[in-house]
């Protein structure tokens, strides 16, 4: 066995490290796909496919349910934080603990003990996570192999302290152009001032009255932000252009379009020029009312709460598969060189999941 | 006689022609200063002082009045533009033909045929007008040499079409820095966005109601403009800065601490931490109501114009020598490609200022 060959019978904590000891930077994910790849080949009761650096490994038992399992391999760049530390308060240090090998390592535990899970299974590991978003493995996978990602629920591993986070929130960044006449500052009256026509879109941002909708029985709190804003030629001249930059965070229960529809119409009449899309990805449903969903819930257990930020969880929204997030790491410690994962959460978060798939 | 020896007996045209022919980009100028200075020192009436290169001349007749007339050695860079050449129509293109080696032209002129004038007078010729206003020669010799530039009124031949511009506007740049906390874009609600505190700042801008008060006859235009506004951290982040730089030009009736007193006043209320001065050049009263002024404008005719740009008059003012611009010059064509000077408007103003020192 190659030394890098992933054993799956140690707990979940040890595998972690393990994990954690095999770097896998976003594009460099190559050997760990292999290594996982190989430990679930050994695996008689799972399907095991590739794309890629993306591996897809199922159970084909029939079931009435199918359960998708995600993960991504990658990690931000290492920071000097490498090899992993295990200290006497059962914390493991190192880059990727809680950005999510620590997830990575519950779903290859599952994989390997739960031989005859009460719903089928699809676990997917995938690369490019942490870069653009044209890289990302799962997208490519949803793309070039949707029927991989079939199911009636996911869950993602991604850090988020063993609490459920239901869905996500939908993000929309749109510049904002308004335009003027240059001239000299000495002969101001002779052009007209585009930084000083943005005052409207500030005062319309400023006194922006947010949705804070319930869905699913949680609150998702959406949010019209300037994110960036940008104007002038020189010292001496009056700026023919000035733009805002405004990032829309909306509640998963409207689509793409309804918030760029949204945004225009909170600026209507302030005297935008142009409505330039940047960024779009829409936002995903909790799905928790799913009969799965709800046996997931009670099985490990807590409060469910919204995410705010935006996840991968979306991508299988888009498929039709309500999804959530779930997994042992902290996202405030995630891309920190002080990155780390309590080894008790990864322990117990993979009961949980155990116990739900089993009972 | 070396071939770059100025030859004061041809016409101001001509003259220009030649001094156009000898280039003098800013720092460069010491071959034209020397230039000047061996020209000057061959005319008897004159004693002639040297700092830098910048060169000063004086008749020392006793008379009641001392009039100071001053112009700039240096040009922008060449643009392809030289040699000179006159066209059919008499005009004279290459750089620097209209700011302003026109002008020295006829301070030469005056220096080379008015041996005993009405008023005593003081020619300035000095280097590095058009980079930072700290590398200055008139700035430098005012520092160094102020009583070379005592007088009781001073004609600043700078190009203004042959029109007489009083005094000038003074300019202020301030940075207003507005505050806030960073937090990220999903949870707006945790931090305190500094654009949108920029707001009222630009809503002050567009509602300021400037002053076009009459001075000696003159209407200066007052003028409040944000010139640059900038904020942003990343594309999802609440930013925690925000800053708008405004320029405030304004009459010659303010002074430079009054300007900053009236422009922390508009934007009082508004939120504004910090008001960063970042250029302060005060303003020129005209003083026309000199009497050497009357007889000034009398002699070369004309309305007096204001002047709304800020030029070196003001540096006369400080030293309580009242100012205006005068020259053959066009402004509107310095520091372009295609510069040129109307020739019979060099003779002209040569003539006109001849008519005042002689009458």
């Amino acid at each position: 066995m190659p030394h890098s060959a992933l054993d799956l019978q140690q707990d979940a904590a040890r595998l972690t490290a393990q994990l954690v000891d095999l770097p896998s930077e976003s594009g460099d994910e190559a050997a760990l796909a292999d290594a996982v790849e190989e430990a679930l080949r050994a695996l008689p009761h799972l399907d095991v496919d590739r794309y890629g650096n993306n591996v897809v490994a199922r159970t084909r038992l029939g079931r009435a349910e199918r359960i998708v399992l995600a993960g991504h391999l990658d990690t931000v760049p290492i920071a000097g934080n490498l090899p992993s530390r295990l200290d006497e308060d059962g914390l493991l240090w190192g880059c990727g603990t809680s950005d999510m090998k620590a997830g990575v390592a519950v779903q290859l535990r599952i994989a390997a003990t739960v031989p005859e899970p009460n719903r089928d299974l699809t676990f997917v590991f995938y690369d490019n996570e942490e870069v653009a978003a044209h890289l990302n493995g799962l997208g490519k996978v949803a793309e070039a192999r949707p029927e991989w990602l079939a199911g009636d629920f996911a869950v993602l591993l991604e850090p988020s302290e063993g609490q459920v986070e239901g869905g996500c929130q939908g993000t929309l960044r749109v510049r904002l152009h308004l335009r003027g006449t240059r001239a000299h500052s000495a002969r101001g009256w002779m052009g007209a001032n585009a930084i000083h026509a943005a005052g409207p879109v500030l005062e319309r941002l400023a006194g922006y009255q947010p949705r804070w909708p319930v869905i699913d029985g949680l609150e998702y709190r959406e949010g019209l932000n300037a994110v960036g804003v940008e104007g002038g030629v020189a010292g001496n001249v009056i700026p023919d252009l000035c733009t805002v930059t405004v990032n829309f965070r909306y509640a998963p229960d409207r689509g793409e379009q309804d918030a760029l529809d949204h945004v225009r119409e909170v600026f209507a009449g302030c005297g935008v020029e142009e409505f330039e899309v940047d960024d779009s990805s829409p936002g995903a449903l909790p799905g928790l009312a799913h009969p799965a969903a709800r046996a997931f819930l009670a099985a490990v257990g807590g409060e469910p709460r919204p995410k705010y930020g935006w996840t991968d969880v979306s991508r299988f929204s888009a498929l039709g598969v309500p999804a959530v997030n779930y997994g042992p790491g902290d996202p405030n410690l995630a891309h920190k060189r002080d990155e780390r994962v309590e080894t008790a959460l990864v322990t117990r978060c993979e009961e949980r999941l155990r116990r739900w798939l089993t009972a």
